[in-house]
């Protein structure tokens, strides 16, 4: 079983393979908020690229999420904080969702025969869930406006990690290698390390460093989203 | 001075910056030669991106160069190995040269205002180079086929890191501060920490070792090739 990890969804081409599972990855905050969502009861999520489709849901009387460079857009419903989906009005919904980068990555990815959604939030159920399938794995880092970013980047390390090092897979590739050492830099103080990163510095001028401390704790929320047609589910 | 580091040829035109210096990065092998050639007296070099064009070249008399997959094309004169650079049959000539990774970087950067070639034979030349100018700064890695590799990102590391420290530069881009974090692992043993590399397996299966362990050796070689047009020159 081989594992690659992407750094843009703008490079997802030279990646694509049919038998691997793709693991999509916005840490901050789009793939932290879906986890959420769906460990607090959201039944269904409808990853939509543009603005536009995210209207015509609005248009249909569905809960739509819309967030561009950090913000909720005005009109719509929730944006990708994670506080936004603790809440009983999302129970049993079916909720439509863009983001600025974390559903670009899953359009990207949408020919592939399995994509899921990881976060730290469920970090050992994703790496369990890996390991039973026996399969090549995917990380496709959202990263920001298709440039890397770190904290994306520490999670695949941190999920390739165990793979190779407990469950046997392996790794030809430079990304893998960069992404397991810069984890292990960072894993015992993942916030510290982040401190001088783009996007926590981009998200701490919009007053979000509760969002960001959440998104980075391990395992709160241990459910896997799985696409499922033009659908997100609970695995 | 703003530093940014893109990890692949593709990924170019998102940090197309026109007032910035581009640093083209190939350290196996294609800048470690071309810094190697002007060194041991080459006049110019007209890098290329297609094998057609380096065969026009072939059929006007030029001496070219030409590898694909870490190796010379036949009826070429020369490949990517800096060892082929350093005998009389190249001083004073002009070599057009077309290599995997390398002339795709030069190729896509072709519009930016300075375009340098970077490697650790040149790295102090390259930072006094860059201190001096004091404008924002590209690292473009060559990378493996659009793929991310790490020996590149090493050498875009370590020139950063001294721009920025000691040099007044700054960076709020993710890529350098991992490619900062991954030299200073690194920067003891690169030939060691690379051991794993995609690369560097790649090529030690053609049995270069050798040319390896002198494209990881600094300052060998202490001259700048600048693009001039469609040249090559010594700065």
């Amino acid at each position: 079983m081989n594992i690659e990890v992407c750094y843009s969804p703008q490079s997802y081409p030279l990646f694509h393979n049919p038998d691997s599972i793709v693991v999509v990855i916005d840490i901050l905050r789009a793939t932290s908020a879906i986890t959420t969502a769906f460990y607090n009861g959201v039944a269904k999520m409808i990853p939509v690229a543009t603005v536009e489709e995210a209207k015509t849901f609005k248009d249909n009387g569905f809960l739509v999420a819309a967030e561009r460079d950090g913000e909720i857009i005005p009109g719509f419903d929730l944006g990708n904080s994670p506080f936004g989906y603790m809440n009983d009005k999302v129970k049993g919904k079916t909720i439509a969702i863009t983001t600025t980068n974390g559903t670009q990555a899953i359009e990207a990815a949408k020919h592939s025969s399995k994509v899921i959604i990881g976060s730290f939030l469920n970090m050992d159920l994703i790496t369990e869930y890996l390991k039973k399938q026996q399969k090549d794995v995917l990380f496709l880092c959202a990263g920001w406006k298709n440039k890397f970013n770190l904290e994306d980047t520490l999670f695949a390390g941190a999920v390739a990690d165990s793979l190779i090092y407990k469950y046997g897979f392996n790794s030809a590739c430079d990304s893998t290698i960069a992404a397991m050492e810069l984890y292990k830099l960072a894993k015992f103080d993942l916030y510290g390390f982040l401190a001088h990163s783009s996007h926590r510095n981009r998200l701490a001028k919009l007053d979000l460093e509760r969002d960001i401390r959440y998104c980075l704790t391990p395992n709160q929320c241990p459910v896997i989203p799985v696409m499922e047609g033009k659908f997100l589910v609970k695995a």
